[in-house]
């Protein structure tokens, strides 16, 4: 092939339209005024706002009036719009608003994530039309390269799992939960009083917003369209003080993970395992020390091995600096004329359900303390397949009952389930203390 | 600017030619071979190898023998060759073939950090000069995708501090120091006996291979020329058993730093500080947990604060994963017409040198145990304007000896070690047992 690359003589500037201008948007506002020369420099132009479409201009006096509109479709529209930025989040209007922009071939910067979880391949196909550039960096896990690192630096290797704390709110609850021992009701409501949690917590505790950021990054990772109905799903609502402990008896801690796997049938047919869910994992795992607020990630590949990456997963300065560098990125794009990586969905690997993918499960019970019991118990695993890892079975004094604690080896998630309803209603079992998934551990 | 980005079309092939063929060329040719369909859909056409540069064809029982050639300058120089791809290392005769490469537009993908230190100006200036591209993630810990999250990802940001473990030999050493209490030669020994450390280790152990990958850090972090003659460095080859017990009884441990900082003097003029040295850190700092022949680098940014990065930062197969994400971006690059970031250098700030940098020292003296010596060593500190941090004296039973610790406020490099040159010299002062700087603290 012939080298036709045209070198940037242009300072024509780059125009942007930033769409919203809450706690991100504000911080895009000052760090495009604040650092004007700096950009113009790494990007070969000036960096422009052309408008700024909000909901009730009288409410954002920290920004030029003149650029402040109610009528976001006429500012996407407008003929001097090179790039869009958005910062709005759910689904309509922004939807319309980014299928016109990419259509009309101007750029695209957002992160939405619900609407990349949602509606990724729409917007997708519609820059492909026009080979217009759709970055989204601050979509998943805010301030973390990640997803760059995910669809280039990995280009070349083949992703075999990632695995991460992409939610700073159930992060919080549950890191207050190990340190205090207190249960999630009162984690919860601390959370919300510091301001770590939102009035509705929904999106975040129910796992709605780690399986939008799943879905986007089984997505990259496997080259493979996965939307947000695709993603197995489970919140920390039902995690218990008794999880909790019942972790930390054997050198584990809990955390919400989102993961994506590549996983391989009996047959060699590959698919994908994508799932939100509280586990266990090992103190001595590197996601185990991510504490507070932060997110890491946490990715295998087969030549790369194994790589983490950690930072602040949210909050408008941090989000609004992975809105920027993917700003600069498409700006460099327009000037050079070229483009960014185009989406990847080559792959087409279908979804197990989590029925069939394959876990480990930790089952903490009370049980009568009489002769037999483990005996019974051991029988229910074996009736369902499920090879039993580790057995601990104590006393309790002056009780007439005993803790048992069983850990399995992977097993698919339906046997398991099975197994711990039917372990459940054996009358020797008195209780079932604490069911949890087991992530992490060196199989 | 009007959107005139033309869809790729052409299917083909980008043809690579590969200059080196030992650790890591070997795997590239596995990846490029067994990844080729995946490759092919990533980039939008097939990537083919057109030849293989060696010194010895006879040795590589492993790669196709008719892709071989012994003549490097011809291979480069074929009409039908895209990309160039360097894993010889060393200066002469890569540089000479790149530039060549670069100046008939044809892009580079190397992992040679001692060139980009040396003659990195050279070569984005050529490459510059044809639009071709150059890429090097590989030339800076391994796998760990750094250097495309410090180009692109922070490029709307301010990076403020790169500070990063990036060689495995040392941090190995160092590792086994802390866990054995060994001593420095005794720890080489068992390295190079295990593989972790070369025939020679200068390049390691003396700090070079880590004072060149600061060196492109800081170059990118600062968008700054910055050589490794800028890089202040030290190595490992000083640090005692008593250094790290010293480390220990303070809940720090010893690392091998490379430090890339952005700093201000007091009248506001920014510069850059780049250095490679032993330092004590705490424990609870995110590198310190970084054992064996793992890297990490922790990047501190305005808006989007800490960041770390982690994983293997050498290895054939590590360093060929970076090496093919690489590939496959200028691949798509060619494919697309455009090209990725040019050498960003246009801030231009001086580098501060290592003298008026202000660290923090740790000094952990053998003193004789009798009244007034602290004031006699404090009045030193103060005569030199270094103020104290902590001071910890304790006496040792039946001897007439007493150990004596300081941690320094930050001040001029150059003040605390005229600091410790005089308190070397006090009649009171037995031994200076440990000297080392401190870093990651809370200041």
């Amino acid at each position: 092939m012939s080298s036709t690359v045209s070198k940037p003589t242009a300072a024509e500037p780059i125009k942007v339209a930033l769409l919203g201008c809450g706690t991100v948007g504000t911080e895009v506002v000052r760090l495009l005024h604040e650092q004007a020369d700096d950009l113009a420099a790494r990007v070969g132009a000036p960096v422009e706002l052309t408008g700024i479409a909000v909901r009730r201009p009288n409410k954002h006096r920290d920004v030029p009036a003149e650029l402040l509109t109610t009528d976001a479709a006429a500012l996407v529209a407008r003929a001097d719009v090179d790039v869009v930025v958005e910062v709005i989040g759910g689904i309509e209007p922004v939807r319309t608003l980014l299928v016109d922009a990419l259509s009309a071939g101007k750029s695209v910067v957002t992160a939405n994530k619900a609407l990349l979880a949602e509606n990724g391949g729409e917007l997708f196909t519609a820059a492909d039309d026009s080979g217009a550039d759709l970055y989204f960096e601050a979509a998943v896990a805010g301030a973390i390269p990640l997803l760059r690192p995910l669809r280039e630096s990995l280009a070349g290797d083949r992703i075999t799992r990632v695995m991460g704390i992409v939610n700073g709110t159930t992060n919080y609850i549950l890191s207050a939960m190990e340190a205090t021992g207190s249960g999630y009701a009162e984690a919860l409501e601390e959370a919300s009083r510091l301001g770590y949690a939102e009035a509705d917590p929904t999106a975040d505790v129910d796992g709605f917003d780690a399986a939008a950021k799943a879905a986007i990054l089984a997505s990259i990772a496997f080259h493979t369209r996965v939307t947000a109905a695709d993603v197995h799903r489970e919140g920390i609502s039902a995690v218990t003080a008794a999880d909790i402990a019942a972790a930390r008896s054997l050198g584990r801690t809990v955390k919400l993970l989102a993961i994506c796997e590549r996983v391989t049938d009996a047959g060699g047919d590959e698919a994908v395992s994508v799932r939100v869910h509280p586990a266990m994992i090992p103190k001595s795992h590197p996601l185990a020390g991510v504490g507070g607020a932060f997110n890491a990630v946490f990715v295998e590949a087969d030549a790369a091995g194994q790589l983490m990456f950690y930072g602040q997963g949210a909050g408008g300065a941090p989000t609004a600096s992975a809105v920027l560098g993917d700003l600069v990125a498409v700006a460099r794009n327009r000037v050079a004329s070229g483009r960014g990586p185009r989406e990847s969905a080559y792959a087409e690997l279908p979804v197990r359900p989590m029925g069939q993918t394959e876990t480990a499960y930790h089952i903490s019970l009370d049980v009568a303390d009489q002769p037999g019991v483990l005996t019974q118990v051991a029988a229910v695993f074996a009736e369902h397949g499920v090879s039993i890892a580790a057995v601990r079975q104590e006393g309790r004094d002056h009780e007439p009952s005993a803790s048992l604690v069983v850990v399995t080896h992977a097993a698919p998630d339906a046997a398991l389930r099975s197994t711990v309803d039917k372990v459940a209603g054996l009358p020797v079992v008195r209780e079932v203390v604490s069911v949890m998934r087991v992530e992490g551990e060196e199989q």
